[in-house]
């Protein structure tokens, strides 16, 4: 991992890096630059917003744009692979965000985390080695953690930046990284898959950004089949998604539209049934008893209504 | 209803009035203004924002904004009772603000209405005397029609732009107004059910703004009271809210946060159980025979599943 140090230059902390590395890939932003003040800040947002606010204008999403006011630039720079933003906000606590792209609030977030994770693991009676991929902010792994049989969780995290910049300001969630039945991985989660032993996992969390920018490729054909391969039978996979079978959705604040979906698959053998979850956490003694905060979304019912669709999705799922 | 002549200036279709009324209320903020430009219709928003978008503040939801892309403005101006605008977006179709607080969006509101009419009219067997407070706009009239043993439908908007306003760009809900079951009251809507007869109505849906400006009434105690008299027994009442035992939410995406909730009661009387629908409309023949466009979002299922809350939620309610 690259060595990266850290100063506070004002109000905003800037990184210097003694170098980077490519890897090979030539499709990189190579040159990572730092910003030391809130209007290059603003500028670097392709469109213009109200000064002191984050913007979110995207591809995806034209026409419509979600902000939130900056109480506090903490970390702005490139990385190899993406801009990647962390402010504390007004109202959410703090923000990290990915060329632009709000990836995670700390207030506002966790609805989206509980489900990516217990959506899929409260689906199958004993998940025991879990692969996440993305995930490097460390919220999806804190989750992952509440299970009492894991054994093993691998995260692949393509961007050492997200990792450094996220241990530093969510200490809370540094020390899991820690738990010896942890393996932190920095590189491409698609070629970590497509190499992983075959029938290794119980789970594979793809806990990843847009399906625009270092993403792309998680979201297409020969990523599923390598993950399929990966898993079990019986194995279980999560990913935010568009739609497909087992297509389950939640809300959040700070989304485009306020909500997200997940795509929920299962390879062939022992039977998988997502809606009705065998395994749901919020049921489970031995996460009750333990020193984890308690959850603030997920529970069995809302597992369950996850997967209940408005009619219009229902029919562009049945079509 | 006042007399209010229309002409189209430019791109902008700006109301010209003769007279205004008082109603003996002297906290009306009076003289009708017009706007013929979209610069003065951007700083007419408190906040400066993104030419050639609208942006949401709130008091409500503080240190954070939505916003969305105008093509046209089609009507700018003050009525007695609030500030009232609407325009063509990129993505949304039409969009009505009241003080500068997205309403009702042509293609995103759907969520809001369906569940706001559903919820009550899909837990009673056989609706048949409605009362909607609030809702000049016309979607929400456009929802209780489906019914097919509607009888009679009151509705009581207390502000004549909004209703002239969505007359003349929402055509295809202005018909609906002329049913000979349906009366409209130009009106204040806590006065009128204070005056209604007792046990009058199966439902009465308080589709009104948020509680601040106008509708502020209409989230307070006495108001209650008297929706109580004012439904039969077993009757129920629907509107947007905070909390409360019945607590239903749905998704949509131009609300701050991407949420909201509804509140749902019923008077003492034949039980009602909101949260397993004895009259849903998605099963209703009668319905599927009639020339009205399908549900886009409501079905049975969603119906149960809106009463499904989160784990942070079902706390607050239960404290």
């Amino acid at each position: 991992m690259e060595v990266i140090s850290t100063h506070t230059n004002g109000s905003v902390i800037t990184i210097t890096t003694n170098g980077h590395h490519n890897n090979g890939k030539s499709d990189h932003r190579n040159g990572r630059t730092t910003h030391d003040n809130d209007n290059k800040l603003l500028l670097g947002n392709s469109n213009s917003i109200k000064p002191g606010w984050f913007s979110e204008f995207s591809a995806l999403w034209p026409g419509e744009a979600f902000s939130v006011k900056i109480e506090k630039l903490l970390f702005q720079g490139k990385s190899d692979y993406q801009d990647v933003m962390l402010f504390e906000s007004a109202t959410y606590g703090k923000v990290l965000t990915l060329d632009g792209a709000i990836q995670h609030t700390e207030n506002g977030g966790f609805p989206y985390t509980e489900m990516i994770v217990h959506l899929p693991l409260g689906s199958i009676p004993t998940p025991k080695k879990v692969l996440i991929i993305g995930g490097g902010i460390g919220f999806t792994l804190f989750e992952v953690l509440r299970y009492s049989t894991i054994e093993k969780i691998d995260i692949v995290e393509i961007d050492d930046v997200v990792v450094d910049v996220s241990r530093k300001f969510f200490p809370y969630l540094a020390a899991n990284f820690n738990d010896p039945r942890v393996t932190m991985v920095l590189g491409d989660g698609a070629a970590f898959v497509k190499a992983a032993q075959a029938g290794y996992y119980d789970a594979i969390i793809v806990d990843s950004s847009d399906p625009i920018g270092p993403a792309k490729d998680l979201f297409e054909r020969p990523f599923f089949e390598a993950v399929a391969k990966a898993l079990r039978p019986g194995g279980v996979v999560c990913t935010q998604a568009e739609s497909s079978v087992n297509y389950a959705w939640t809300t959040v604040p700070t989304y485009p539209t306020g909500v997200i979906g997940y795509m929920l698959c299962s390879t062939e053998g022992p039977e998988v049934d997502f809606k009705n979850p065998v395994n749901p956490i919020d049921k489970d003694t031995t996460h009750v008893k333990s020193k984890l905060e308690s959850l603030k979304f997920y529970n069995t019912d809302i597992h369950k209504a996850a997967f209940i669709l408005p009619s219009f999705a229902r029919s562009l799922i049945e079509s």
